[in-house]
């Protein structure tokens, strides 16, 4: 029982349930011990005053997606995971996107050549299907699930994705016989659409016209219409970035009819408002904060965080999604063009996720360090067949762990970010909360700001199928 | 003060609030009087012992619509306004029909050709668009509601009249502008789709697994869908033909909200089950029962009924939708076919209307007389712009009269109707009520099962704009 | 057909559900015909211009109610019925209340000592419960029911009046076996005095606090209460003056599962707000508008007029409980004392009924004329027993009407008032739509702001069971 | 590292929210490591193919109450504990009862006395409040809670402890203040005697009718009414032994308004039927069930399934309330009366609790086996001030573990029981899932149903606030 590779000694280990005075005791790349006191290790590391959780995992992140033709993305896999660890995340799920007209599985071949020996921390594949023919559907998908990619995505809206609703029925049929989980972005494209062009044709074509261009009829619509298809099909979906009071209630409601719809939510729900959109003196600055769907208002806040009390959500997530606003390297500088309807969609925040929900959901009473943990990582990890390796402090874990300083006040800023964007959303939010260390399978790759780790440290994650899924 | 040209003398006058006894003074086809005690007419009739009620007005009834390639419909102009009057309907509305591809005007023109001087009612018409074009949305659509074409219909499934959301959208907006009703069919086509052929792969394909094709969560979903658009664009909508308590709850719910949704019902919805489909012995009887949305179950009878009774409902339609089963002078038999995705949707039931309601309603104490006027007369008019012409009792209103036996007993059969259709789905079902003598505009023109009017004697309504409408 | 003793001639005659332009023909305080065009009468009433409407009943009256040691009501039968007709208003049904420890059949001989002989209009009573004894359930009520005394009114607070659970289920059973209709107050007495002292110790002693001191929640949880006990028994109930969303919720929901729940509403619920109660720099001209349930808030008005829309609710009264402000004649000087605690609780309001309701809802959009006439006189008289003598024009009904310039603007104002009461709380509202003759039973017994009417003139009503009763 | 005292090898470690292959290693009767490989200890368990978990906590379990004339209870701490340590329970919290008339201090010095030395588990007290007087409230009740007493338990019907609204909001307000959690028995005491007394004229005495004379309504309508004064109150409440939809949808209401309601349910609830009440023929064991609120239908089961699942239930009790039913050593033999009324109220259950929970919950796939921990034992000790002492596995916590048999197969029997009672209502129920071995603080005190601890192990516990109270 000597011969740890490291030992954390001193900290407060918080599980998805518990917190408790405990050293935890690594070896090869495993937590192996929890215990009151700790000895014998090539590494001791003090935790003293600090929480010890299991690292975050982001299960909604965008890396790397093709341009379709608009700008590219701003992070690809070594930005983006770089910036994963900074804030204390050592596990991402990006996505796979089939282009239409393409094999699925060359998508996968793709990304993973993008992903492969690029990446700061651990990673899996969700499959978006933008074209779901027969093949995709027989033969590709079973395939794809029996390899590890065992979560779709689907879009509602979106010119290149969306799917209309017999191909959301076949997909949503398909997940059920895999026993993938098939989350849904549910937004309604010829809403939107109608919004956009009566809009446009208005004149009214700044960056906080995007929020009235899909207001929050439109996601409950797309809500309703995703839960019907699921229940007609029987089969498990998750409504992924939920931004308001609207389509909670339709969650919630069928929670109750008893189907098994789950829910995320993201901190751009409770931390900005369609306001933000506005900028300074209505200029352009509003582009930074298009994301779909966009932020509602205060009120919204306070539904969002009475549905993460009572139980609607299972998981808070960043849809980082980064493009440039002032462009870079001669890049394209999208977020600053004059019409809404042409900025891409997408926020970066997969470095400031923690932050924001500890300090407002911690901090700020709402919910407790538990809550937090399970919120940010636990319940990823269960949700998408990662667990019992990723998710929780304990014997056999993989030793992903962030050391988090609970009292540390800080100023959220570009300055202190390490992904490809240049801007955060967040600029000048005061949070108390902040990631001090963070190790990848025992390994410290991230410590004060500072990266520790390599490109090539993460490794593709096979994962399971989720207990969650049919 | 002399003068009538006909008094009704000795009867229990109802409204849609009132009962009172008074006789009904009647000169050039309009009342002119109600009054305690009336002489001097050249025709009295005696209605001692009757009710004195508005002509039942039916605004959905299917007459002569095309085949599509289907079996020709069993009922014209003639033969089903003749079955509307036998059974005391003195007004329709049914509809012209655009088939994609052609003019909304051309269509009124060709359904005109097909009514006037064949009706034994008056008629009105909706507008059925199947192909919102440019041209039909800026040009047709408001000359036709100037020309008193004050409603629109539009279809959520069926191949040829299934629109997208966008021309849904463009429909309510088109609407909005002109003032216009909007009739709406609550149905996912996809999901019907999607769930027929997963039947029929299946071999189920008797007349009761039409019923399954398209369970109530896709007619909620649907009908959640349509007043999302409708909350979107700001208008007001119709809800056709609602089936049961899951639909019926998304209305409701709407209402709560402030958003102006108007629902109508039919017979169907409490008088036959799904099981009806199944016919004696599974064989293929069932197939007479084939309409859309298919009949539930008797809970949601219940729900029905209470949302009548709580104010969901205005209006209590027939959705008169005739087809042959064992077919007739040679013409299909359509109904009989053994697969029921062939089977064409509708049954007959312009004649067997306010029995029904009567019956179940107001004498098994659910509703009481007034109710029962409401939903089948006066709230018909007030809703399609035909008040303060036709809809109740009283000065200045057309004599559209039915006398009503409230204790007659009968059992609905088809040797009792004059429709075109070679069944009724209601055969043998025991009723408590019968329309005696219907009076149209002060014509006698049924009595007791005779039919004294003539083709020809119906109207063109040219309908105002309803007051309910945006 | 001549000889009557009055035509009204050239009106627009409004029913519930009917708008028509009639003459009215009255003979022996009858109406007898509604003609095109009627001649032939000793008196001839040009309504030109004008509508022709059932008087209003207003089935929510208190008049000549003790004082139990507190300061005398501002109106008996005489002031009370006088401003009732100058306001358009035929009928009122005021209550007869049994203080405890006395028995019911006194307590109704002694009021129609006060009403008899007195009344400018016809009248009813209420049968107020305080001391539901085995000898009042099981003899006194039954017999008063049999006389024509067929409504109970019980309360769910006040020290002199409030009734426990047990005594509640008693009433509500003895209701039940006698078929009559039993009105509740729904406010709790227990937390409205744990409120009341919580206040008080505080020093919160001003009018304002009256508010403060019977929140919504304190309505909602008696109206649930009620609501559940009306389940237990099976028996309907009328909840009365229901002042915002959250009790209406309940009752709404009630409806949803099928209980017979019915509700009134008042003209303070959409016309005043605890604002209201704040008075001049907080001064105590807020007392003026002490009233249970307290006025709440301009969102609240929404509220109930959504529910007034959706068919929540059945009758629109006054709840006219009037008590002297600066005081008059020597008498106390009630509403200005310094705590709210003894400011006696209501408000006058039997002249202002109508037009409050006219303006804010036939004018500003929000009900047809039609629903006004429901609100105002049909439903009253079919709620309460009174139907088909009182409550619409056609021939058998008694001839109480008002004639009703729709155009007119006046501004309310005590000046303008006939009550005894010595403010309106509505002083300065700007109304459009104004009563310019009341008839009761064909007599003009108001024009214009003149009494024409006597004394007496009123008689007593002995109403049947009501049809929405057990 | 090495001396632990007992080391607990090879079992499959589980939390409420982890699953994890690890030893146990116990020291001074704490848990001091969670590791892959202990070794060392003075005594090795081998727990191969078993579950670890925390010993239940049972915070809902009578003991030792007085009779009021009425027949002694069945369980004392003596044989009560026994049977929960069978069972797998190390922590009970019974109640300590104030009897009318006398001081709650008392009463806490009376039950000491029943229960210390005399207990096999640990133990606390919730406060039952019956007679809140002004020195209770503003004395005894600070000072008890200072004492580690920081919960109260009110009734809302019984003869003996109902409190009247006023003494419930007195009760919540003090609560506040204490900061304590208040437990609420919902059902309304006027309501039930109604029905009790309308039955019993009836003639309906038999034990089925304790079901009919307390209905859902009455649960449903005392949850409302409790939910509104801890509105009004602005406190915390748990809502105790919910029984069916109707109540929990009043508290999922509440939960969504944002207020803090918890709740508890019962084995009772998903594992009896008001069916059992009728016993065999009619005849009289159907006492064996009578409890308070009765079991409802499998209607209802599936409703508080569905309310475990959506999280409106935070705890799992046994509402272990034993009587005799044929009686035993000279004992009344009460449960077999002939009248309900007199049938006292409570069922043992104490030692079935998790087996029930287990396999109907875990086996049968409507919960994972880390909720059955949060349910059985973890939210116990966090909702009632025992967190972090009590409700886990990890360093730190008391080393209170029960060894379960996920596999063993079971029929309940009385044979199997340890309690005082002749008698469990769940005789011939086969299970799945069995505590083999029970720990208290690291002492062996139950093995394969024998008892191996002795009376007097169990300490009292002196609890924290309740983090979930005001």
């Amino acid at each position: 029982m000597t011969d740890f590779d490291v030992i954390i000694r001193g900290g407060t280990v918080v599980t998805a349930t518990d917190t408790m005075r405990a050293d935890v005791g690594i070896r090869a790349g495993k937590i192996v011990s929890l215990s009151d006191k700790l000895t014998g290790a090539a590494k001791t590391i003090d935790a003293s005053g600090l929480l010890v959780m299991p690292g975050g995992i982001d299960s909604h992140v965008h890396l790397a997606q093709p341009a379709f033709g608009g700008p590219a993305m701003a992070d690809g896999f070594e930005t983006g995971t770089r910036s994963a660890i900074a804030g204390g995340t050592t596990t991402v799920i990006p996505f796979a996107l089939q282009p239409r007209g393409t094999s699925l599985r060359h998508a996968v071949t793709d990304y993973h050549r993008e992903a492969d020996g690029q990446s700061f921390c651990d990673y899996g594949f969700h499959l978006i299907i933008s074209d779901p023919t027969a093949s995709v559907l027989s033969q590709e998908l079973p395939a794809l699930v029996d390899d590890g990619y065992t979560s779709f995505k689907v879009f509602m809206t979106y010119d290149d994705l969306v799917l209309n609703d017999r191909q959301l029925l076949d997909v949503f049929s398909c997940a059920r016989d895999c026993k993938a989980l098939v989350m849904v972005h549910c937004e309604g494209y010829d809403a939107i659409k109608f919004m956009t062009e009566r809009l446009e044709s208005a004149g009214k074509t700044a960056p906080y016209y995007h929020a009235l261009s899909r207001p929050e009829s439109v996601e409950r619509e797309a809500t309703h219409r995703a839960i019907s298809h699921a229940e007609l099909t029987d089969v498990p979906i998750m409504v992924v970035h939920v931004s308001g009071r609207e389509p909670m209630e339709q969650i919630r409601w069928a929670q109750n009819k008893g189907l098994k719809i789950y829910a995320e939510t993201c901190p751009q729900y409770v931390a900005l408002t369609a306001d933000d959109l506005k900028g300074l003196n209505m200029d352009e600055s509003g582009g930074k904060y298009i994301c779909s769907p966009p932020p509602r208002d205060e009120q919204s806040w306070d539904a969002i965080w009475s549905g993460i009390q009572t139980g609607v959500f299972q998981t808070f997530s960043s849809d980082h999604c980064p493009f440039y606003y002032e462009g870079s390297e001669g890049k394209l500088n999208p977020k600053a063009r004059t019409s809404f309807r042409w900025v891409p969609n997408g926020i970066p925040g997969v470095e400031t996720r923690l932050q924001i929900l500890y300090s407002k959901g911690v901090v700020e009473g709402r919910i407790s360090v538990n809550e937090f943990v399970a919120l940010t990582s636990t319940n990823h990890a269960k949700m998408y067949g990662l667990y019992p390796q990723k998710g929780s402090i304990g014997p056999g874990f993989d030793a992903d762990i962030v050391l988090w300083d609970p009292s540390r006040r800080e100023v959220i800023s570009q300055s202190l970010m390490h992904h490809g964007a240049d801007y955060t959303p967040y600029e000048g939010m005061a949070v108390v909360g902040w990631p001090v260390m963070t190790l990848l399978r025992g390994k410290v790759v991230a410590e004060d700001g500072r990266i520790t780790g390599e490109k090539g440290d993460g490794q593709f994650l096979k994962r399971s199928l989720s207990p969650f899924a049919a």
